[in-house]
């Protein structure tokens, strides 16, 4: 069995830490219970060696014996195969599985994140042409989370640990009254693999940090 | 084997025929040489039962036996493990097409049809405040795309489908000087499966007038 590797940056500004992506592999990893590594390549320097490997100059990406693996979602889909405590084996528990991390990629984020975007480059909530478009969607998720502990195969799977961590922005999570889906990310936030994955996180940030002075 | 069900809409007006994401999954199963059906919901009406199939009240999705899957990233990848001619079956080509997969739904549409979205709604391109991103992830996408023919596994495959489909948005396609895109645009689109969906599609949507008059 190989090992895992996860690539991340060195080094980031307190803001993002907690929520640089590499967390969603770490995350995987440790609900599945896989050993694994943590390697850095440094944010100052996003050079032709680092666009070889992420096209767009951003982290995570992940190695595993002879393969490499840009995009977290598709990172997750990889670790998903090696454990059924991600993703359960028969094919419509698989399938159920799919459509829930596109879901939470391609329906909520794709409209989360520039939304976010919007709002950190000045854009009030009022003014955010996304606003409306996105408590639509958020409206949608709060009708299904109303519906289910978990969203897919009726047992926790890294749909969930996809979907939890899109939904946990705080950003998003101040948009509304939405109680099922506040539930449901404080249900999935307080499993120790989350939390084991965020400290290791915050704790790889202050140590670089530490070695900076 | 079971034959794949392709749900779209009854009828769409004008301005998104062509473009209708159930073109994703017939494209996947022309290429594939797949024996498909095309059912319809209608438009009308996306009531509870539609809700039940498609969390999000959108089109399409795809019904294969017992398999039912919404998400036309989820229903593509699906399709890709019935023919190589979409995936190839060795780990590490499998994993090129996923991350490619990813790439266009997560990294390239996550920006592109809130842009669009954005300028639908008034937002000159100096107006819209994700106009920079674009044009970064945009340019990316010319730097691999000159490097290359096809993007994953030396062949076409579904990341290709999927990539051309994000790109070939016209709104996105007159967005800045870039040749490589264009090309690869035209190369994708003028494979006989795309023509085939193409016309299908438009087809499908000139009969529902027809049938209206």
């Amino acid at each position: 069995m190989t090992k895992p590797i996860i690539w991340t940056w060195d080094w980031v500004p307190e803001g993002p830490r907690g929520f640089v992506r590499d967390l969603r592999l770490r995350w995987a990893c440790e609900e599945a219970g896989l050993d694994y590594e943590v390697r850095t390549i440094p944010i100052a320097d996003r050079g032709a060696g680092h666009l070889a490997r992420q096209p767009f100059g951003q982290v995570p990406f992940l190695t595993d014996g002879e393969i490499s693996l840009f995009e977290s979602g598709a990172g997750l889909l990889h670790l998903a195969r090696r454990s059924e405590a991600l993703m359960p084996r028969d094919p419509a528990g698989e399938a159920d599985v799919l459509q829930w991390v596109f879901a939470a990629l391609n329906s909520v984020e794709m409209v989360s994140v520039p939304w976010w975007f919007l709002g950190i480059n000045g854009a009030s909530e009022a003014d955010n042409g996304l606003t409306g478009w996105l408590e639509q969607r958020l409206t949608h998720m709060e009708r299904v989370l109303s519906e289910r502990e978990w969203l897919a195969a009726g047992q926790f799977t890294v749909a969930d640990l996809i979907m939890a961590d899109v939904l946990r922005i705080k950003a998003v999570r101040r948009f509304g009254d939405r109680p099922a889906t506040e539930a449901y990310v404080a249900r999935a936030t307080a499993r120790p693999a989350f939390a084991r994955a965020h400290a290791d996180q915050m704790a790889h940030f202050a140590a670089a940090d530490a070695a900076r002075r």
